[in-house]
């Protein structure tokens, strides 16, 4: 079958992967699940991947198939695996997850200690057929289809689990700030408003992204580049400042609005990882905020968002793209040429 | 009456303050609370006061009697107090609040949109006698005497709201480590004992405090000088890192410990705050561990720590000096020379 | 001024209040505030205290004035008070708390050790002018009338504070079921559709309110006259029940349906009261849900659910009476001949 | 193998099990894992099991080897087992779960859809051989013997569960009531005295087992055939109840106790499960206090609680029996006539 495989870093986007032809895998384990690829979704962490930029985090070897936003159907199955069945549509997690270690015994299955990750430890859904397991698979209801759903295996869930971390300490008259209004971000700010009463200004440099956020619910808008971040924040919220802030960005210029615009108790979510957190330990102390770290959400959490998708709460925009354009995508995505989510129909 | 005044910042703890005589408080209004100081602690943070580090996050007047760690008797009272009597002794939270506002009325008194902080937006304890409300001073339960508790009213409950959070997210079996057993750090290694069944780690330059860690209840001790402290939390903890860490300490060199001594989805709490934050938004992202920033405790927690205190769980170290000796005292922790806790009988 | 009284428990409504002429209360203490009451609701709790039964429960002297759901404009205050002055809008919480005693401390001013219930252990607002305190107004935002907001003092917090304790434990795809949608139903219902994403279904006898569940966002509607509760939940939640129900009528019917429709670890909050819960223990061992009790929300929570009636995410429906026609509104909702809460307009 | 097997209900405990030989099973699938057992608690719900008290609640073929608190030595693995290998010491949770099923994704394994529970739905270990699964093995730290620890595999965690829900909601100054210092009660007072600083007292109708309490920690005792234990609860909480109460009787007279001694938003947890609860609404109502139900604890709490035994936090009473006097352990325990636990050693 065909596979879009890194066989090398580079900062090069336009030869960053090539299609080769590999074997179809094959379910020889007992719990095993082979998915055919319908839509696999193109992310900013593949760019990050592809330059080497997690290469210091995680065991990779390469070659490698990448891609870890995958949506397919199930054609091949373990004998012990009960919960799907050839034919069937389902989203695949991320992460390959071993079910028995106290992460995964506590439903925290981000931290599992055997896990593997889809197109960033282990070959990915940039081709024709994905390996995974029964532990990685949620069905999907009849009609949602998996080529539509395929970018919240990845940027879904992230999204929604900081929204969701957030949620929880936003009560009505609280304010939230969604700082980037992009593939991830959008997503958060619907999962703000679909389970939260809080309101919500949302911080973006293109004016196209701030009327999408206006449309899903935004109640106010900030363009850095025509306005104070600050100023604005500490008037929307008669200075108090934003009880939670999920920044989806995570450059050095938006995690030091931090201390100016977090209300004291509050979160700054770091969602997006192109820069650094930098401030003075006493600006910490004094305004009793954190820098919370968020990373890809868990197994439950996407069927909490396949249910959300489901009740029409969350809308994903999307462009389709066949497996051969794929450095044409990453190309376009470095600078920001995509609109909405690419997907990959392998 | 004496008080001891800063009149001018500076780097020179010699001559920080100056014994001035004022005019001996009054209770003018109804909630007015006058206490004849009996014992007030000296805190890192009144060094801090004096080289005018506090000056560009809180609003500061000069002269200014400083002492925000306070206990002592009641001997006036406004017409509306009920809570004490003249001739109660009482220990003095060190953050005088409004009740009235949206904080207050959740509890968060230290959010207190019209607070005045004791000995840093307000004259302190330094002084025979301080002007409070009956908001912020609480009874104390027979046994107890005011010079005994007084550095609770600070370092005690900073000490103890930091645990108090982190414990939250203990379970027998998880660690935590305490870092910097001084003046905070030891309370809150008591307090962790006291309130968790984790595993504690102290983590100090002076074997003097880790011998002190160790009567404390400390499980394991590390001497960065000696051993590296990301290799020991790794193998005490089996490589899977401290659900909590406690940083009393703040420096650089303490808060880059958090991504490699820190567990998938653990807290480093900020409470020291000597140097900076500063990571890489993708260690924040891979590792999912939050900077969490930490103050002075609420009111109520300063009744839970009176109960500590009263059953005999966390004890205290202290040392007394005379008011006129107190320049000395800002020099001799400077030189890390007070063993314990310093405190100012006026 | 005119104050509607109690001067004997009775069963029978048509003659359970006297209008009768008394002193206009005044602004004695720093902390009084006296409002003019321009509406004030009618609780089924008010038919329950004419008939005696809260005697038992908490101490009251007659005659009383009774109405705890108050709104109107401030006439009055004490020398202390900042919060309000003369002409302001206020909505009142019924319970007058002493702001120092420690659950006032922790924000939960329901459990205050020194509170007055207006209307139910002191002079409440069926009548001109209502005395209170700082502590017990909240400013109106602009746009707001007391008169459309009064009946959420009680019967909106009350709902509310059940619903915000449900949310907590409610995620997307999880279900809610609403035990009644009568004056407290019906604003639970819409407070769980602004603060969550769960699926709701509705219980009612009447069709009415069915139907005015449908139209605020229940996604299944059961009249228990028609279907069995039990089976048709089993079949809306697959099997697994539901997460959270609210039950707004506590009688032993409605009680009784807590192990067959509530979920593993899921609550039945007990809102209403007009009979017992009465079960096994076995049966919460074996399927480990909880009967929830719920009192009047919190002052903070009156100013959270303000903010949701100012954001237009939760309706009111009432209709107004005369203070004179007081008595035939009790016997109106005796017989359930009241649409909406009726409002007394002094 | 000789295995202690119930053919009929009965409420004649000389005779409720038969020893029979049956085969010793084997492990046939991937995941399961063969132990052999050398000790097995006997419970008071093996009582219950025998005189068919469960059978409404869930599926039971007879006959059925009873024995839900098992722990030994691993014999034989199937071929995808890594946790474990033959010859490691193990303490078995009771219930065998499916680890892909929603409640297992998120750690609440005692909710599996698809669970069996061992002695009670399918074959336990009053037996030779015990027939469990991967996912229901916690292998044993060094120094901790299979035959000492056997009994937390129920006893141990349903009173751990329990208590870890009470102390999330204890702080220090609060109270807590543990009501039966039995075979559970002694675990989770021992559990409450090492997880939190709260005071507890002890409630118990017999003085051994008062003065058990008393070593582990209890400050306060009341026997209620000499006190009135809802008297003496206010006088030791000056009025304000006990915050958390634990009620491992679960008596008609003993979940009675609730209204009087539970504090304003307190819980009465339902572990113990003899009689019934019966309260008006109105005094859930009125108090704001809950029954909550409580099922035995999850196999991550297992794990936890072995940590507390590992460090010597929680010491547990044994007897030890032969598999041939059975039926006399089961008679002894229906007289109160066991001392300690009673473990079967087949």
């Amino acid at each position: 079958m065909e596979a879009a495989r890194l066989h090398e870093y580079t900062d090069d986007m336009s030869e960053g992967l090539t299609i080769d032809e590999v074997d179809r895998p094959a379910a020889t384990g007992p719990d095993d699940v082979i998915v055919e690829v319908e839509g696999a979704g193109w992310c900013q962490t593949d760019n990050h991947i592809i330059e080497g930029m997690w290469a210091e985090y995680v065991p990779q070897e390469l070659p490698l198939t990448l891609g870890h936003e995958n949506a397919g159907t199930v054609v091949e199955t373990g004998d012990n695996v009960d919960l799907v069945s050839p034919g069937d549509p389902v989203i695949c997690h991320p992460v390959q997850t071993c079910g028995t270690c106290r992460p995964c015994r506590l439903g925290e299955t981000m931290y599992c200690e055997n896990d593997a990750f889809n197109g960033l430890t282990t070959d990915g859904g940039f081709a024709e057929y994905l390996h995974t397991s029964e532990r990685s698979v949620i069905p999907l209801p009849s009609g949602v289809e998996p080529i539509d759903i395929a970018p919240h295996a990845d940027a879904g869930i992230t999204a929604y689990h900081a929204a969701k971390k957030a949620v929880a300490d936003l009560n009505p008259g609280d304010h939230a700030v969604v700082i980037g209004v992009g593939g991830l971000g959008h997503i958060g700010l619907q999962c703000l408003d679909a389970m939260s009463a809080a309101r919500v200004t949302a911080v973006d440099l293109k004016d196209s992204a701030l009327n999408l956020a206006d449309g899903y619910g935004a109640d106010h808008l900030i363009n850095p580049s025509e306005d104070d971040v600050a100023a604005e924040i500490e008037s929307i919220t008669d200075g108090t400042g934003a009880a939670q802030v999920l920044d989806f960005v995570g450059e050095d210029v938006t995690t030091s609005y931090a201390p100016e615009i977090t209300a004291a108790g509050g979160d700054h979510h770091v969602i997006g990882y192109g820069g650094h957190v930098h401030e003075p330990s006493q600006a910490l102390v004094n305004g009793e905020f954190s820098f919370v770290g968020n990373i890809v959400g868990r197994y439950a959490e996407l069927q909490e968002l396949v249910a959300l998708v489901e009740q029409g709460d969350v809308d994903l925009h999307t462009s389709r793209y066949d497996l051969g354009e794929i450095n044409a995508v990453a190309e376009k995505l470095e600078h920001r040429e995509i609109d909405g989510r690419a997907v990959i129909t392998p």
